[in-house]
């Protein structure tokens, strides 16, 4: 791990930023559109009463990126999902995202290390996240580490009106 | 929803049938070889402490399949994603599955019924799920129901293995 940087866990003072770097990959994905996220929502699910999902900062600057001066270089969000064929759960990668800024560092390496501790951790099976099929350095990247990409398996997807329908 | 139909939770009861129609499934998915679950993982996952998954019977007989000589139809597993777009957790279908004896009756659609009642009722706001590409009929019938495919976005998948290595 980089020696300036910190990885720790979300809390609830990083909600507006969150927010800001969900819209930032947004944009690098080409679909700011798509974020309906507010503050409230987001708060709900991270820090409410049952929360759904789990984010961790990657902070960087002096005293390894926990000096007050440190900035947010980038973030992962995820939550568990489930295999029935591995009958355990796992961990879903459902956002990494470090600001360009602060790219070539080995700042996504280690949010992917952070959250591989946290999987076997808590035992689970696989780790598993999407990639845009055009985000060619984040394929090359991936397979680097090992990763089996899902050829052949397409997501379903119905939206809230369609499913009132149903 | 056909009348000799009941689509019900699960209970500990049907762990085993459970396990037994997720086998099912592996071998229509050409992929029996993928199956390591067992019944007390299985248990585990649905009604141990904290439960990674929820299951829906659907049992086909007299008296709206609820008589003791109902049948075992099919199955639908399920758990709850996040979506930092949306900003609120949705319903994942992990498996949905119907015995080929029971099906042209109506019972997959009576199963996806069931779940967005689920989902509406829990304010989720999507329900997603993963097709294999060759499985034209299931596409078809996703289709029809106003579910778009994904196209453009892959999983990746690390296994156990690989990040422990990470």
């Amino acid at each position: 791990m980089p020696d300036d940087l910190l990885i720790r866990p979300a809390t609830p003072n990083d909600v507006p930023t969150i927010l800001a770097l969900i819209r930032e990959l947004a944009e690098y994905e080409k679909l700011p559109d798509q974020v309906e996220a507010t503050e409230a929502l987001l708060h709900d699910a991270l820090f409410g009463d049952r929360p759904s999902a789990e984010a961790l900062m990657a902070m960087y600057g002096p005293n390894g990126g926990e000096g007050e001066e440190s900035k947010v270089a980038g973030y992962a969000l995820f939550f568990h999902n489930f295999s029935t064929w591995v009958g355990r759960k796992g961990l879903y990668l459902e956002d990494i995202y470090v600001r360009p800024q602060f790219r070539g560092k080995g700042i996504g390496r280690a949010l992917l290390s952070a959250l591989a501790k946290i999987a076997r951790e808590r035992n689970c099976g696989r780790m598993e996240w999407s990639v845009l099929d055009w985000n060619e350095s984040a394929i090359g990247f991936y397979r680097s580490l090992g990763a089996e990409l899902m050829e052949g398996w397409t997501i379903c997807r119905l939206g809230e009106n369609d499913f009132r329908k149903l």
